[in-house]
């Protein structure tokens, strides 16, 4: 760990031009005070005054193999003494090692890679070539899911967020995934969750009509919206309606993918390939901008001789994808999937279930790897959350307190809702996670006192 | 210039990998043959067969200050070293400066700066900012535009890529903007042609109703579709009927911006201060993907206490950010800007002029600083284009041949239809400059095989 001398004035000179010019995303721009950020490693941060945190949340759950991993930041400033930039319709060679790297890690016979900035790109990419690859219009997606901020992610998403948006008219229809834990489908059971849902989908179906969808798109593993791991059989079960009426099935492994859940993919929990996948994120622990799809032969095959109408200027950039080419090597050299899986399995697993029990606000701890999610409620026997579905101001008081008592005790946690998600990098040692543990505990004291 | 050494073998891996896993973007994969590029610097790159090119077309227009300025590499690699990613709900230094040096440069109050990964997403939230600031659903844009590939954008485009996408219905309009050389108002003078095309818009305006449109999005000089620079007084009287209806003016700087035009933004050029201006590119002249918007006073205010609903991953990412600090720098240090003004005038546009007076195949020659169009025609009486609008395969054959002879001569051409467009790094020298005209002359010749 670098030292973290403290430069008080450095830092309210940050601070004083972010207010002055940086506009935030999914802000109120002058009711935000963002923390000026003086630099970080491995799975800490730390600000102008010295004060470190540990990183619970991985960025926006990106930052996989931690924060100036050496090695990824050599490779980074050598091909910027290389070739930093190059057009996307040349063959270039950070780009092409990315993209077979990628293509050895994917599922089944994902190996032909379109690159984009990020996951909405991703996003947005995949559905267009569902739709031109089956030549229907609609795609249905899930309820607590999200998929990114461009119009058709946006649309896709399915949280509140949407909603202010752009036009709702894009061709989603959204249907309710398993979440056992607040079953849509008053089940009691994994298997009857996994059934009822199935079921629903079918009848979704059955009543949009299979003719005019194109895609079903699903998170692997639904992670904003709460970590739900679908219940065995579920994905198959997709999968299985998705070929009798020929619909693309599209898995969103932007947050789930490279090591997140203690596999390489999500989708290798469950056996399942898909036709499309998205990924960003993970893929470069976010380093430098990279998102993509990686896409199958049948639907590789529709554009083999009819040109692909999609683009992007920075499709394949070649310093992002020099800093996948090290991410990957390096997480396969220091087996960062492997340590990701141990750690759930062995630390972080059986420690959130010894909180959950001890604490009155934890209803439920679910996960794998380094990808949890606690649900904080007000009773364990209503289930009702400890603040209403996307709550603001006072009504958001009580995990408001949480994340102050977090921060307060050096924990940077991840807040959505009425949750918190422990999702550190891939690479925190069990002492870095029992650290963070600790913290947690004392947060989740106050969570309590908001319990009834 | 480094040498470039032959090294062919290895330029086979980098084409087999490429095209084992490469999905590219806009291209029928089995019918394309990307070259393989080994490296590039200032105005030049190469393939691993040691042939060198001098680069008309700065990448995808974004290499503004050349393939590996010392500096900006140097930059990148400093913020590397110290914080490569970091989320964007903090203050990160890289971020408040290079939004802080946007802001100097931008025109009027456009102060606060929402940072995307590229033109596209700045394009998709410009809109989402207006849409929610007026309340209204409709947005007019261009025929003879491109706005990038994401749904909201591609809708916007004013060119057939826009056609076999996504839906159609995302609240847009078009209209058709100045164009004197195929003057969609049958004008005969630059006056003329202005005066008709407002009054075109102001019609289409009315026949919308005002009340309905949130913005008008321009390209300040329309770039892929062919340069045009607007008529005196257009721009001024786009904004007028803005001020007069209530809707926000956006201008769409992705390619004119950041010193193409020979000043900092096409805007300057007209004295016009959009309500919003879109950026990516020349920002950071591409070697970190980098975008974004720069916002009004006005429209900030709507987010001021409402929270803003968009945002991404990678806003503000540190890396590209410091890109974009170092190259802003640089091009003020250097005088690049005022080089890019001087090369247009003393050098670029009298030599072009004088190619067009020469060959039969140049109908016309427009442009200002590094960003200059040739229409190719068959006739320079009927301006039958040199190929037919959108062509391809045999119908395209007179484009290809011009292209080829290019490269032959060592000259990488940019080509859109029946236009090839001259858009060197705004750093090219005179020499380069002479060397790259000497070569467009040869393919001229060939061009001029197919006229009649
Ligand atoms: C599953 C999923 N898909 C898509 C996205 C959008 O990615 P980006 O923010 O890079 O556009 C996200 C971002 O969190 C995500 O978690
Ligand atoms: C004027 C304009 N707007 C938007 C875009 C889209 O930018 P990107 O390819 O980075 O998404 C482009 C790309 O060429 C452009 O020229």
């Amino acid at each position: 760990m670098t030292p973290q001398p403290s430069h008080p004035q450095a830092g309210a000179a940050v601070k004083a031009a972010d207010r002055a010019h940086v506009f935030h995303s999914w802000s109120a721009q002058e009711l935000i005070d963002p923390l000026a950020i003086a630099g970080a490693e491995g799975s800490y941060f730390w600000d102008y005054d010295g004060k470190r945190y540990l990183d619970f949340t991985s960025g926006l759950v990106f930052a996989n193999v931690g924060y100036q991993h050496p090695k990824v930041v050599a490779a980074i400033q050598e091909q910027a003494a290389t070739l930093t930039t190059f057009a996307p319709a040349f063959a270039v060679e950070a780009r092409s090692e990315a993209a077979r790297l990628i293509a050895r890690k994917t599922p089944g016979d994902l190996d032909k890679i379109f690159f984009t900035n990020g996951g909405a790109e991703a996003v947005e990419n995949a559905t267009r070539m569902a739709r031109l690859h089956t030549g229907r219009p609609k795609v249905l997606s899930a309820y607590r899911s999200y998929h990114g901020a461009t119009a058709t992610a946006i649309n896709l998403t399915g949280d509140p967020r949407r909603w202010p948006g752009d036009t709702a008219s894009a061709g989603v229809v959204h249907f309710w995934a398993p979440y056992l834990y607040r079953s849509p489908f008053h089940a009691e059971t994994e298997a009857q969750e996994c059934e009822r849902a199935l079921t629903h989908l079918a009848d979704t179906i059955a009543f949009e009509g299979p003719a005019t969808i194109a895609a079903i798109i699903l998170e692997t593993i639904p992670g904003t919206a709460g970590i739900m791991i679908p219940p065995p059989g579920y994905l198959e079960g997709v999968r299985a309606l998705c070929d009798e009426y020929g619909i693309v099935f599209v898995l969103d492994e932007v947050m789930a993918g490279f090591g997140r859940t203690g596999e390489w993919f999500a989708a290798d929990h469950f056996g399942v390939v898909p036709d499309l996948m998205t990924f960003a994120k993970g893929v470069n622990s976010g380093y430098v901008p990279l998102g993509g799809v990686a896409i199958s032969e049948a639907v590789a095959e529709t554009f083999a001789r009819r040109p692909y109408p999609g683009g992007l200027t920075y499709s394949g950039h070649p310093l992002a994808c020099a800093a996948a080419v090290a991410t990957i090597n390096v997480m396969e050299e220091e087996g960062i999937v492997e340590q990701a899986a141990r750690i759930g399995e062995s630390v972080l697993g059986p420690a959130l279930r010894e909180l959950a029990a001890r604490h009155p606000s934890v209803g439920e701890v679910r996960g794998t790897g380094v990808f949890w999610a606690l649900e904080l409620v007000r009773n364990k026997e209503t289930r009702e959350p400890l603040v209403p579905y996307n709550a603001s101001g006072e009504a958001n008081a009580p995990m408001a307190a949480f994340g102050a008592a977090a921060r307060k005790h050096g924990l940077w946690p991840f807040i959505n809702m009425n949750r918190t998600h422990v999702v550190p990098p891939c690479t925190i040692t069990e002492a870095e996670a029992k650290e963070g543990l600790a913290a947690l505990d004392e947060a989740l004291s106050v969570a309590d006192e908001h319990t009834v």
